[in-house]
């Protein structure tokens, strides 16, 4: 078992930061400058091509941190952020990018599937193994809950089949923009804890009835659907249940309810 | 024009219940026991058989005046609570309890179509003419703002060719439960104040693919479509933007956000 590794530290208005690496993954720790003991932790993930410190992410990484008391992780997916690129993921987004601007929808779709998915099968077990390294820290330890806090496209796609298998993640929140392939769906079906799924409803390039088909596939008998117009980019999300992670997680120093 | 008569006053948990005739519409108004100085009106549409209290409607209703302050009113739709029977609705109402016993379902949705519309065409003049009613009292006026607060089917059935033609209307919450047919998806197109949008998710009697497409067709900018997995008459709603309409119209005493 790889231990965790902190790299630098850094404070700014009541959040400390915190980078750091278990074996190879890089990634980074958001909790409350005052301490943070067993308070819920929330991983959330990034999307395709981006990396760990997206502005997005950090805003509400930022935003759960210093209005729940939560602490936040983020890690890189591999050849994402800090993280080496390899031959193949060069050769997997130069296809994805011609296969864009040539208009091939169903190309860039077949691509992306199988990228993703070598993605999602590295990425799930560095997750459990960072999940591993972090409880064997004193102030998160077993006790503290987990959720996976989100990410569209390549976070959902990595975040489904982590918490299908990751029986220490009690609630996730999910989205849109990524293509719902056989896989996915299955993975989808196995999970049984509460599911907050959010849908750009004009999403560009994913065909909705498959995101919606995603959405039907979970097992869950608490979930929520929530749609608002926008594009894969370009997303205003009203109506949002910003308290629903908490609720199922406790918020620091609660119990759930 | 006919003027708002008062029959019945209760008042119970600080909730002011007031029985009322317009013309021939019989109606309820809700407020707070301590005075609705021009807080906002919120409309509430009945489902298809029942009335305008109905413990569901009511409860809506109690809450809302007690969390926000405003004033809710419901009126029965032709045919329906303390209005009378005509031979049409007796018939009807025969004609879709015996197609949905047997199983006929392409022919419930088709009598329930041509009833639920009969039923709008004179309902939509009925709730204007309660509005004309209403505004005359000292204590809503012209000044408070108006919100369509929902129900489920027949409710959404009136409900959105009402908001499609009634400029007093500036924010709509509407629910599935209705076969969204082409007249329905018209008046739709024509809504652009913000609407919430609550789909059932395993609805049993109204393909889910019909209810999307009525999602789709408001021009709203502001819309947000949320479901829950539950059916017709048995649906818990989760991680709902409860205050959607306070936001939009204010709540007593403050102008909107």
């Amino acid at each position: 078992m790889h231990s965790l590794r902190f790299t630098a530290e850094t404070s700014s208005t009541g959040v400390l930061e915190r980078d750091f690496i278990v074996g190879e993954v890089t990634g980074v720790l958001w909790s409350p400058a005052s301490g943070s003991d067993h308070s819920p932790l929330v991983l959330m993930g990034h999307g395709g091509g981006l990396h760990k410190k997206t502005p997005g992410l950090m805003a509400r990484a930022h935003d759960s941190v210093t209005r729940w008391g939560v602490t936040v992780v983020a890690i890189d997916a591999p050849g994402h952020g800090d993280r080496p690129r390899t031959a193949e993921d060069d050769q997997a987004r130069a296809e994805m990018r011609q296969a864009m601007e040539s208009g091939e929808l169903e190309r860039f779709e077949s691509i992306s599937v199988r990228y993703s998915t070598s993605l999602a099968e590295r990425a799930v077990p560095e997750w459990q193994a960072t999940l591993d390294a972090l409880q064997e820290l004193p102030e998160i330890g077993a006790e503290a809950p987990i959720g996976y806090g989100g990410g569209m496209s390549l976070g959902t796609a990595i975040g489904i089949p982590l918490t299908a298998i990751e029986p220490r993640i009690t609630a996730a929140i999910f989205g849109g923009g990524f293509f719902a392939h056989e896989a996915l769906i299955e993975a989808a079906r196995q999970i049984t804890v509460p599911v907050q799924f959010l849908l750009p409803w004009d999403e560009e390039y994913v065909d909705r009835r498959s995101v919606l088909a995603l959405f039907d596939a979970f097992a869950a008998k608490d979930k929520t659907l929530l749609a608002n117009p926008g594009t894969h980019r370009n997303m205003r999300w009203v109506g949002v249940d910003s308290e629903f992670l908490v609720r199922h997680l406790g918020r620091a120093g609660t119990s759930p309810a």
